[in-house]
């Protein structure tokens, strides 16, 4: 009997004032992405698996919930919106050559075995520029960041930027076999840097290369070191990157956002389908990333469009989390009226309720129970921040 | 390359006017129940096998999407709310007597392998009226149904209301046993009754007994035969619940609702949790139901509370379809402004932007190409509903 009352691991119930402060943090962030323009756009929850699979790079088959239809294929839940949202704008906007901008709202799941408390279901709020290469679309996105998570109530975050270009030019350069690439980049990524060091150290590499790539591991560059990586860098691949980092800084601190804004080589994002830069947005008290996203000029490509892209998520149950941390809490007072009735009084307590309803008065009909009492239910009220009336 | 376009059978995309129209439908239906002082409720879209097995009564598990978690349990996808929410209110509310009010909103997901164009993910938006046995409840529950669908813009339609204790009490005292109660069940729900009369033929039952199982067939009976009918009910169960469609009757007509009533006896749901009425809204030009509910005073206390309770479902993309093909669309002309600029002028844009969002207004950025030409934009802006500007 009571094991009916559990929930799976990393999944749970809202209610209350909890689900209130979610809502309200939604409207907040979906209004800020609808300024800008952009479309909501809705896909299913479970898409077949090829949507997801290795070939469009996000996260590893093993960690997909599976399931199958009658017909015997499998479907996945979708664990990301992008190559889903990918998958619509190369369906149905084929020929649009113009910007789209889209944003969506849902769940995402990801089946993980790792205890670490961390939720499977995930509540995203996202948003994707299509068909957009140019930088003013990559600034776009993240002054919709920054100013979303300031509407939201948070004062203090950080959004690193990476630009997985400079790495990747850099380990051209040096002719880093694709193998040793994927090593190192996942030591990089894990922030794993004694063991990249290590790892370099054996791989017989010139100086300067090595020099380079330990450089990367600098997590929090600030912007001012940027035009130095720019001096030093050899291959053009790596100079571009950092040259295109430099004039985006540029527009984010004409937009009074630079001081938002850090910068880290490191981070080369485990989904593969990022070509440019990449960002997260990181907060006090709490440990995971509060917005993912980056630039995907080839994921588009994969469902048939050519459409360079940039785009991001929020996690919404995180954003939560910091709210309530920093104590900017989204409670809203919003009580309702209860009419509490004897059943003769049914009649006038239900126009009561009507007429306050139709001024658009939330009101809720309590038939009276004498064995309680008046106390109770004047009690009861108050506790919720509701105004009780007897009839 | 082509299938990774597909979505699977009986899941959809939606994007445009359709999506729009469907988030202010979702929106006027929870405005509606949020005024009656229903409070949101959000629960995962996978649970335990256990919360809709065969015990609890929803649709059977062939129907169920279901999958494994990395421990090994068996999960699904959520058939219906009502399970999920009876959980809730027995876990998170166990102590409580006074009525709880719960709404929420989300899509339910049904594996069936009928080609019959059935979606197979569909949105409900639901409430239920927990720990509330009186007919006031039930009375509440029809009232909100036939204002939300008012409220959304429809105009045309019927509750049928069904009493599955009318039925009960004649199988009871007729000595009907449980296996032919099933079969027949069965054959009434389904509208077989060219079965359902051959089927009673076989029974060797009293003509009297014949004669009101026959005449539960007779579906939509207007109230001005309830009646009759308690008249000649010769069983307590069944009197009780003509009595209490009487009583019902005369609220919903007190409260100016009573056009939209009907009666069916014949509505026995496939739900199998139902205990008292059971209603279901139609309109012309679809159909399936558009909205499905009842009373279920067992349900919850398989969770482990005591709790009479009734509620209903809206089935959204049903309502959405109707409205559509009564004409009244909801569509909403709410036009973006699109800046169009040159790459030299993007300062003066992004600020004039800027300006225009601070005073609520939607505004997109677009930066000009002139191979396409002022009219180009001008063209599709106007196709759009939208305001063009050059910068």
């Amino acid at each position: 009997m009571i094991s009916l009352l559990h929930t799976p691991d990393g999944v749970r119930d809202l209610y209350g004032e909890e689900l209130k402060e979610k809502q309200k943090l939604k409207q907040s962030i979906n209004q800020t992405i609808s300024l800008y323009g952009y479309e909501s756009i809705d896909t299913p929850a479970f898409e077949f698996f090829d949507v997801f699979s290795k070939d469009i790079g996000t996260i590893p088959s093993k960690d997909l919930y599976k399931f199958f239809d009658k017909e015997g294929n499998t479907l996945v839940l979708r664990p990301d919106f992008t190559p889903s949202v990918a998958r619509c704008a190369a369906k149905y906007f084929a020929e649009e050559t113009l910007p789209l901008r889209f944003c969506y709202e849902g769940n995402t799941y990801i089946n993980t075995s790792e205890l670490q408390g961390k939720l499977k279901e995930t509540t995203q709020i996202g948003f994707e520029l299509i068909n957009d290469p140019s930088i003013y679309a990559d600034a776009e996105s993240l002054i919709i960041v920054i100013e979303s998570l300031l509407n939201a109530g948070l004062k203090e975050f950080q959004v690193s930027i990476g630009e997985s270009n400079y790495f990747k030019g850099i380990c051209e350069e040096a002719k880093i076999d694709e193998e040793t690439e994927m090593k190192l980049r996942d030591f990089i990524t894990t922030k794993n840097f004694y063991a990249s060091k290590n790892f370099l150290k054996e791989q017989n590499l010139d100086n300067s290369f090595l020099e380079k790539l330990e450089a990367i591991s600098k997590v929090y560059l600030p912007a001012d070191e940027l035009q130095n990586l720019l001096n030093d860098a050899t291959n053009i691949r790596s100079r571009n990157a950092i040259s295109r980092l430099i004039a985006l800084y540029k527009l984010l601190k004409e937009a009074g956002y630079d001081k938002y804004i850090t910068f880290d080589l490191s981070m080369l994002s485990k989904y593969h389908y990022y070509t440019g830069i990449i960002f997260t947005a990181y907060t006090y008290g709490v440990g995971n990333a509060i917005v993912k996203g980056g630039r995907y000029d080839q994921l588009i490509e994969k469902f048939g469009k050519k459409a360079p892209s940039v785009g991001c998520v929020f996690q919404i149950d995180e954003i939560l989390t910091a709210l309530r941390r920093t104590g900017l809490s989204t409670r809203s007072q919003e009580g309702k009226t209860v009419i509490v009735y004897n059943v003769e009084n049914y009649d006038k307590a239900f126009n009561q309720a009507s007429e306050l309803r139709n001024e658009g008065k939330r009101t809720e009909l309590v038939l009276f129970n004498a064995e309680l009492g008046r106390e109770f239910y004047e009690k009861k009220a108050l506790e919720a921040g509701n105004t009780c009336m007897f009839i």
